[in-house]
């Protein structure tokens, strides 16, 4: 008989048995936790980093606040991995992020213990005071409790959500886990704002605030706080930012000392009247070497061994769409020095690391901020700059306005290089690229293209550097590329046109981006079915190949559109056009294929692409329905 | 032979000219600039308050910066008059917001003098940190000032943009309007903060710093103002908010006072290395008594006599269809206590200023802030309330992403209203509601309304109260209704199905909205050609009506699509749904009028309909050449 190596995690089956252990138990619990997380994600890989620097925090807050009626709302929610383990997801652990399996984020239609799921940053605030405002209007709510990081508290959307909560200072927590680090190294006047406060009050100072906390008034400590600043920096007095919000700060906390954290939250939650912002210091990764010593490298994780960090091999023969693009856009800069480019937060996850680089002055992190980027890019290229924004397609949402009103409507030449386009895989619904092609391609002036390949990819980025006349967009999907011999250099494409990537007679095909060598496929299947599929690239989403698209309906008996992305894209605009030319009055057999009218859950994309039927055996068998050659039998 | 009422404002041909004038001689400006302003403004409308608040700013900007080398971006653009009176623009005046006439924004088109156009707020500190970069990275540009509200500052694209420049640390120049007043009294707690800036230091207390102020260094001029600051409040030494972002802060100033507001500008230029903000108070409609006295009703104004403060009568018969949704969402309120509304700063423009006279704890006013809005509205869903979120059309693109991932993908119950839908009029393209149709009709488990008159907008939004499955959204234009007869209380309809208006035999007209009126006059055009036309209002476009649009398509010739929206919206569902259902197979002439694919100019919204091809005429020629029927002659 074994002995079990979590003997008080083993005795939880959510958080109501953990809120009957003694503070030594919590301690004890939080090491096993920290342990079991190592364990699960080495063997499905997935956010490591951010579930480590919240064990403890973790444990905490489910002891203190009295979940799920207390509606506890993580960020972004990529740190949840010990929060599914206290809240009976704990068997659930071995599917994570996998077809089928418990998702990788919180999630409403997962846990009660979930009340509000996330993906996207900076939320937690606003839905947190949603709950508050629910209580108060009488609805059966208990606290919201918020818990952001430094990173994600920069974003404007948390800001927006501060600034109302200041306004109606109603009980509300916040819980700032800070620890310096949001996925690459933060930015902003905002860290080294927060840097400062960290340094103005050692930790040890706080504890003595904290030690027996019952007894202290929110107020008081307050007060204490303040005035350890105040000792340290020597700046008497001044409240800090989230106080001039209408905030009571508290902190910071050492988010790893037991003790102090349940202090501190107990004082909090029994004295708190208005807004409450805790201020908690974390470190990414703790309690795992590894983790600790590369944080970046173990945000998101592979599957790897525990014993020595070392990560199971990538498979990986092609480059990734990221990193052909970030090496393209580096050698484009070089020939140009009027190209420069923006990300969000995400250097590395959109390859502008790479151009960093070597002209770290040209690329622009400007934080979570897309909405700020995108007309801080217009406004560059209104200088004569060639601006490159580099977003996932998920995350451009944010940049939504900024894209019509500062960007479309001026005819501003920015760039959008759009990654993680279509279905991404263990990210899940929250993550796929569906939108873009159709919030792009009706828009007046724009270019729209999506690349096909890693080859395709590279003649995109050229051909966005010499567009000066307006926007251009490029999409291109998560992963590696499809292993196509590569140019030396990227060509500048015709703008609007396609290519034909094959010839036939009966039934066309009509591909936008990544999906074309699916439909490639289809042809040899159909071909093996007695009907011959035309197969073309359209690469333009916007404007359209009317000539090719003209071509295919005139010699063939059907015409099916492929996209990776929601309808209302590329086929409406297809549709649109052939019906307003008049080309479908005398009758066409036209198709379109693009992702179905419900999210798709997590799986690998090709799973993803399978459960929205759009396989190569899905595409054949539209198209050979829709052709008039249907009966292969009929042929011979 | 007359002599002028503006002999100095005679003289100034552009800001040039200004420059050469004495301290002296630019108040007498600034005194004719207002007279000049409320003259234009009395005779075309517009937006007088705001324009009246900066005059003096206005002129100061402009002697002190040398514009256009140097870039004055002033955020939303509505205060510009009297920029434009200066640069060039003065003759124009008379044609503002007109057809054919100058715009009521800044417009790059329109001027050098205009780098940056706005129309929605808080854009304008991003886009002068871009020209500061490419300033820095080579690019002929000078100084960047971005000119920004009290209510415009407190959205989080302005905070994100801050964030960065106090990051960035470059010569940038932020001039904070703070009229405590933006369209609406501000809300939040950034504006309860400025006020508490704004009391303590008393204008008097600043001018000793400013006099004589081209010898005061900018360190001086700020410790200054925070010495006199502690003086006030007590609180000694606290540095302000935006000194905490980085920013080096100035004020408040006296934004009616010449002398300091020169010297202070003048002292700011000289001086500044790093980001720079210059909080001048202003007071909005400033030296005309009307407007002083009601800055709200004068914000934006129609007609009005100068003497008198008498705006030109309305000829208004039908109550507009914003105090129809606020009246109705109001009644809906008394019987349940669950319904609860979200603004963003629009209290009024939106009609829930009715709500919340009556029910003013279940109305919120979140500030400029859609992102939070949005995901605010879908957490109180959560709680089980029935939140209705009333944001203008092109607004509403602020809040894109939090609809997609906060409540699509959770599905959470949550209403959007949405004004302004369609094209608004004299706000021109950069209020037009052009694109929420396409960005929210493929979103899977959403329902998509339009009305198409105000007696149907009650019906929708009482179907809204009742709709608890997931989100719903309904559109509708700006301006009055169409006089129809008003039922005592909305109907629920039922989700997903259209109404036939009209029937015929030739051709059918699927109208989706507001333009319902010109479909059914389109069918009299048809009727008097020999041509019989079925009109039918799909009232939803999504989910479609499938079993009338077979009805339409089966017993038709033509089927005509009509939405007051861009491609890829209603008309592309249509199209999706028939081609993927083999209906288009066997041939069938339709049509889809949208709004054309670029952006329309300012006009009356019936001329700008004109101008993108959608009157009654304009759709009964579409309809009669797609028709069978065509010739009216072969009928007889």
């Amino acid at each position: 008989m074994t002995t079990s190596a979590t003997p008080t995690l083993d005795r939880i089956s959510g958080p109501a048995d953990l809120r009957a252990l003694s503070d030594a138990d919590l301690t004890r619990l939080a090491d096993e936790l920290r342990q079991e997380v190592i364990e699960a994600v080495s063997r499905t890989g997935g956010h490591l980093g951010s579930s480590l620097g919240v064990v403890e925090l973790t444990v905490a807050l489910h002891a203190v606040f009295n979940t799920p009626a207390d509606k506890l709302i993580w960020d972004v929610g990529h740190q949840c991995y010990p929060h599914k383990i206290l809240t009976g997801r704990r068997a659930q652990m071995g599917s994570l992020r996998q077809g089928g399996g418990i998702s990788g984020f919180t999630k409403r239609s997962e846990s009660d213990f979930d009340p509000f799921g996330a993906a996207h940053s900076s939320t937690s605030i606003s839905a947190a005071l949603g709950f508050v405002m629910g209580r108060e209007l009488g609805r059966p709510t208990g606290d919201a409790i918020a818990v952001i990081g430094d990173g994600s508290i920069t974003a404007g959307m948390a800001y927006e959500a501060m600034n109302h909560a200041g306004d109606l200072r109603k009980r509300l927590f916040v819980i700032l886990n800070d620890n310096e680090m949001s996925i690459a190294p933060p930015v902003g006047a905002m860290s080294q704002y927060l840097e400062r406060l960290g340094e103005a009050l050692p930790l040890a100072t706080l504890k003595q605030v904290a030690d027996g906390v019952e007894a202290v008034l929110p107020d008081r400590l307050r007060e204490g706080a303040r005035r350890a600043r105040r000792l340290v920096t020597g700046m008497p007095g001044g409240a800090t930012l989230f106080e001039e919000l209408g905030f009571t700060y508290i902190g910071p906390v050492n988010g790893h000392d037991m003790p102090e954290l349940l202090a501190t939250l107990r004082a909090a939650r029994a004295r708190a009247e208005g807004p409450v912002l805790v201020h908690v210091q974390t470190v990414k990764g703790k309690g795992y070497a590894p983790a600790e010593a590369a944080p970046d490298k173990y945000h998101g994780v592979g599957k790897f061994d525990v014993a020595t960090g070392q990560l199971a091999a990538s498979k990986s023969n092609a480059p990734s769409y990221t990193t052909v693009f970030g090496t393209t856009l580096t050698d484009e800069a070089a020939r140009d020095s009027d190209i420069v480019a923006v990300t969000a937060a995400m250097p590395s996850g959109t390859g502008l690391d790479i151009m960093a680089a070597r002209f770290p002055a040209r690329v622009f992190d400007v934080g979570i901020a897309e909405q700020h980027g995108v007309t801080f890019a217009a406004a560059m290229a209104a200088t004569g700059l060639k601006p490159f924004v580099a977003i996932y397609s998920t995350f451009l949402q944010r940049g939504y306005d900024q894209i019509v009103h500062d960007v479309a409507l001026q005819g501003l030449p920015v760039r959008f290089a759009i990654d993680r386009a279509g279905l991404v895989g263990q990210d899940g619904a929250t993550h796929a690229g569906v939108f873009d092609i159709a919030f792009l391609a009706n828009l007046p002036g724009f270019t729209v293209m999506a690349a096909a390949d890693e080859a395709d990819l590279m003649h995109m980025v050229a051909t966005a550097v010499a567009h000066d006349e307006g926007p251009i967009a490029f999409r291109y999907p998560r992963g590696e590329g499809r292993g196509v011999e590569m140019p030396a250099r990227g060509a500048v494409l015709p703008i609007g046109k396609g290519r034909v990537m094959r010839e036939g007679t009966d039934v066309a095909i009509l591909s936008l981006g990544a999906h074309l060598a699916e439909c490639l496929a289809a042809a040899d299947l159909l071909a093996a079915e007695g009907i011959s599929a035309t197969v073309a690239d359209a690469r333009f989403a916007r404007p359209l190949d009317t000539d090719l698209i003209g071509q295919l309906v005139d010699h063939h008996g059907a015409l099916i559109t492929v996209e990776q992305g929601a309808t209302g894209g590329f086929g409406a605009q297809v549709l649109h056009h052939l019906a307003n030319g008049g080309a479908l009055d005398r009758g066409l057999a036209i198709r379109t294929i693009t992702l179905p009218d419900r999210f798709i859950e997590q799986a690998s994309p090709a799973q993803m692409y399978a459960d929205a039927g759009m396989t190569a055996a899905d595409i054949a068998r539209i198209a050979a329905a829709a052709s008039p050659r249907r009966s292969g039998g009929a042929r011979g």
